[in-house]
């Protein structure tokens, strides 16, 4: 039941806020970190995936590099956490890479990080959720048929969330996400006492591998170590999101970096540890992290305690795009390269149309790649470093032009920050080109080039547009002359008829012969109801309305060469009930469209006028 | 390529034809034959079929019932043939159970009859499609899973080909309704001679059934009768059709009823009889009709002619629907009680809208029922026996209230076709009714319900739009208040202005505030660009457009009660290219959709003035 006074769509969004309330919907550091920090926290899940079965297909043995390869990417995650550090003094108005690059670099530079944080932004949704979905699968495999479902289920609710506005999102999202933190880290603590008291031992199997380690290829390890960067996805998010921090809005962002990065490195390097003292191997269908949780907990609730919280956790990451990516389009929006439409602030004050965007294109991957995360991986990190690369590139640029006193230290971090990054960026792009790479390849300089189409379009339109060059007060137009297309004599064409007289003295009234046995009819009612109007009768021997109408509308315009189009006015007839639109030809639509999108004579502006007519319907005594 | 001067459009149609064509698209008694048989004569593949599962079902020994139940229903044809005979004498100008049972009876049974008709039609093509591509499998196993596909493909094709219009679809038809019986008979002619002669045996596994005959049950005698009617369908198309006869189209008419009915009996009787000799057993995805050809002829050429000819004029016979259904739906829309759209005749002096209604609804029944016309049969018969019902009782009224000399015999052959029929229609509706008759029992009265709706509509609307109550010269209007909703200031807006001008002293501009930071920059562009006419800001403080405008209008009517309301001009974009539509919000769209459909005042009349500004691109130079 919908309360009085309320819409349905009221009921599902909220109600309307108004725009002072903009302000008052930022969020505490803690609430702001449950928005923003998820993608990267979770990211550990797919990445220790990765991680395992890059090495794993070259034996188990090889996953004693699992620990190194984790710590080389924590060293990674330490200098992007100092370089963003950085970005969010310089930049406290937020924004990120695209602002970072654009600004510094130049705008095709900015384009292109923004358009690869765009796609990311998608593929962080698509990956998280069907991620999520693989932790659920391996607590309750016979879920396992319903994979792509359950993606879709998931996406739904979080649009639903994320339609109804920040606040609320905020809220809701602290329980999962601290949910997360305390589980996974009493489960590691857990598994370390009860390691080190000698009660958890490592799976006999594969404990002590009897191959030699060097029998391992360094492709194969820079191809899991790319695989194993996803798990820095996420960790710009914080510097693009400033704006939903409570002032001062740097402090707070700060220190929420400062916080994702330790809980990042403790997770991650935590359970590769954990996992490779135990020896984890999980059947197929199953996580490593299933695996993990499952030798240390056992079967049962507290199992499926820090499965649900995995599932949890990846859902609410996949909200982080929720929260970037229409914030990101929006920026764009308004410098012009996305269409304006982005920019508009929704009832609940959210992007609504961003938010929808992203939730409709990353269904469409869900469903594409069968909501299976291990072949999205592939096309993921490639354009997550490449914005990295021109953002810190973009600060070396910045602080160079800056030049206060230390600048060349701060230069000398996001410089190591951009060198790391740019190396992972290739080892990436190359190792997982054929995986699916290409595709994010292709895609992300497509995207930066329709983005300067959108621009050139609306440069043009301001230009086109513009009335600087115009006089304040243009010679007063002549009054037109109209004319009135008709199907019949009826009291909608009796309106369209005064009122056309009422605004010229020059009206003229046209048929169009489709049935020529009426065409006698309707001359009879014309002398008598056509208020002494001129008929003009035009024949249509192939039955069609349009071109007959519009072939003698251009006949009359020449013959009356005044510098001005004759103004066309339809009489339509606007039914009582929706269905009853069926039962009309729409003829008034099909001229207006003829009318509207013929673009023949740019010099000339053509009015229509548009005259409904309402019907009451059977149900109600005639009035009109 | 296109050749000059014609478009895409006219090569796959055609060129457009003259409406004076249209009596010179008639046929000579060949052709309309070709047009209208070949749902009768094909019937005999999905009835002969029907016949054996349904007997065969109660073991090889019931099969002794198929020649007796074969000639009941030729009875029941030879019935229905004068029966018609005697409509189309009285009825020269066509139109079938519709026009007979309306105007004997009334209108409620003429719109069963005609919902009855229209809901057959599309079956018929259904089921033709389905049986022709169980044909042409029966012979070439390996298309199997392409059934589905397969049927789509010949509606496509059948759709096309009747969009070209009457004249071209009587030549190319006539070909293979010939070929089919001139291959059906001369097979018979063969078959009989074999037997005869000695050289052609009985399948020795079926002759002589050894078991009681008795062991059939009455239950299961009725529902294979009551399948074997369906070899009934298409009996009435010629009374419904004469109009595409030559004149004297009566005469002609009777002549192809004749024709068809004797070809019928001769096909049917022919090979029911001849499988029933020769013990006839397909294998599972074999065909009754195949298998009795394969017998005769062995598996050369001569079986694949055969095959292809069935498939041709089962296609064909779905061809029967092409011509029949559109005309009812045409000869319902001309009485008010089909939207008028259905009586359009298309470019090429076809009914066009009914050609694509027919065709959309036949494909989705083929992949509803996966391609399979056993299971689309039992919908199938219900409609085409209650039409035949409703028919001969018309025409035993038309025949008392005429009473001429000798009207008691014409009412008498009619009534027992009324009897007969109306036996039939008991028969298939009781014992099918559960296979999916109740899907048909509740279309009909359905349709035949929305029938009425439409007409009411119509007749409401003939009346409320009437001007003959009306004054012939009614007072004139004033001129009319101009409302110009702006949302900045360029030359669109400075164009509509200037047209707003000329047609009235009365202007005033509304700017809803949605970025309360541009008010100011708007005020101070209108002070120089507004030609004097005072500006109107509207706070938005949920950042809508429509709701705040349409209140403001609703303000601004009441405190000017001149009893008319003010005109809104509207000043739209259009851009250079359709993409670029995507980048405008569509502003101009949304509020002429919520000034036409808010139906809130029906005694006044709002005119909405578009005034389209065309963008020429970044391609072209500004000459705006």
């Amino acid at each position: 039941m919908i309360p009085p006074g309320r819409s349905l769509k009221d009921v599902i969004l909220g109600h309307p806020l108004p725009t002072q309330l903009e302000k008052s919907q930022r969020l505490d550091t803690l609430r702001a970190l449950a928005t923003l920090s998820p993608d990267a926290l979770s990211s550990i899940a797919y990445a220790n995936q990765e991680i395992y079965l890059g090495l794993a297909s070259a034996g188990a043995a090889a996953l004693v590099y699992s620990v190194p390869i984790a710590g080389v990417i924590v060293l990674l995650l330490i200098i992007l956490t100092l370089s963003y550090s950085q970005t969010i003094s310089a930049y406290p108005r937020g924004g990120g890479s695209y602002t970072v690059a654009r600004e510094n670099i130049g705008t095709n530079a900015g384009l292109i990080a923004a358009s690869a944080l765009l796609v990311d932004y998608i593929l962080v949704a698509a990956v998280s959720l069907t991620a999520g979905v693989a932790e659920l699968v391996s607590a309750f495999p016979v879920l396992a048929s319903w994979r792509v479902e359950l993606a879709l289920l998931f996406l739904i609710i979080i649009t639903w969330i994320n339609l109804r506005g920040l606040q609320e999102t905020g809220s809701l999202i602290s329980i999962p996400v601290y949910l997360f933190i305390i589980s996974m880290l009493m489960m590691l603590t857990y598994a370390g006492i009860r390691f080190f008291n000698g009660s958890l031992l490592p799976a006999a199997s594969t404990f002590k591998p009897e191959h030699s380690a060097a029998a391992v290829g360094i492709g194969l390890l820079l191809h899991t170590f790319a695989s194993g960067c996803t798990a820095l996805t996420g960790i710009e998010a914080i510097s693009n999101g400033i704006g939903i921090f409570k002032p001062p809005e740097v402090k707070h962002a700060r220190q929420a970096m400062v916080g994702v990065a330790t809980l990042m490195t403790i997770l991650f390097l935590g359970t590769i540890a954990v996992g490779q003292l135990l020896g984890i191997t999980p059947v197929p269908g199953e996580t490593v992290l299933s695996a993990l949780s499952r030798q240390i907990l056992g079967d049962g609730f507290f199992y499926i305690l820090v499965q649900v919280s995995l599932l949890a956790i990846l859902i609410v990451a996949a909200n982080t795009s929720f929260a970037g990516f229409p914030r990101v389009a929006s920026i764009l929006a308004r410098d012009g390269f996305l269409p304006h439409q982005f920019a508009n602030l929704g009832d609940r004050l959210v992007y609504s149309n961003g938010l929808l965007f992203l939730s409709g294109i990353a269904a469409v991957l869900i469903v594409a790649f069968h909501g299976d995360s291990h072949s999205l991986i592939p096309l993921f990190a490639v354009g997550v470093f490449l914005a990295f690369t021109l953002s810190q590139a973009g600060m070396i640029v910045h602080w160079y032009h800056d030049r206060n006193s230390g600048w060349w230290l701060k230069a000398a971090v996001n410089g190591t920050g951009a060198i790391m990054t740019a190396a992972a960026f290739v080892i990436i792009a190359v190792s997982k080109f054929l995986d699916g790479a290409w595709i994010v390849g292709l895609l992300i300089p497509l995207t930066a080039l329709s983005f300067r189409r959108v621009h050139r379009h609306y440069e043009t339109l301001d230009q086109e547009l513009a009335v600087f060059e115009q006089p304040a007060a243009p010679a007063p137009m002549s009054t037109p002359r109209v004319v009135l297309p008709i199907a019949g004599v009826h009291r909608g064409v009796q309106t369209a008829l005064q009122y056309a007289l009422s605004i010229s003295c020059q009206v003229t009234a046209v048929y169009v012969e489709i049935d020529p046995e009426q065409t006698e009819k309707v001359l009879q009612l014309w002398q008598r109801w056509g208020s002494g109007v001129p008929l003009e009768v035009v024949p249509s021997p192939y039955r069609s309305l349009v071109g007959p109408f519009l072939a003698f509308l251009d006949q009359f315009d020449e013959s009356h060469d005044d510098g001005q189009l004759a103004t066309v006015i339809l009489p339509e007839v606007i039914p009582a009930r929706w269905w009853e639109n069926l039962l009309h030809n729409q003829a008034a639509w099909m001229l207006k469209l003829a009318l509207l999108y013929r673009r023949r004579r740019y010099g000339k502006v053509r009015a229509i006028i548009d005259m409904p007519v309402y019907l009451q319907g059977s149900g109600h005594k005639h009035k009109l």
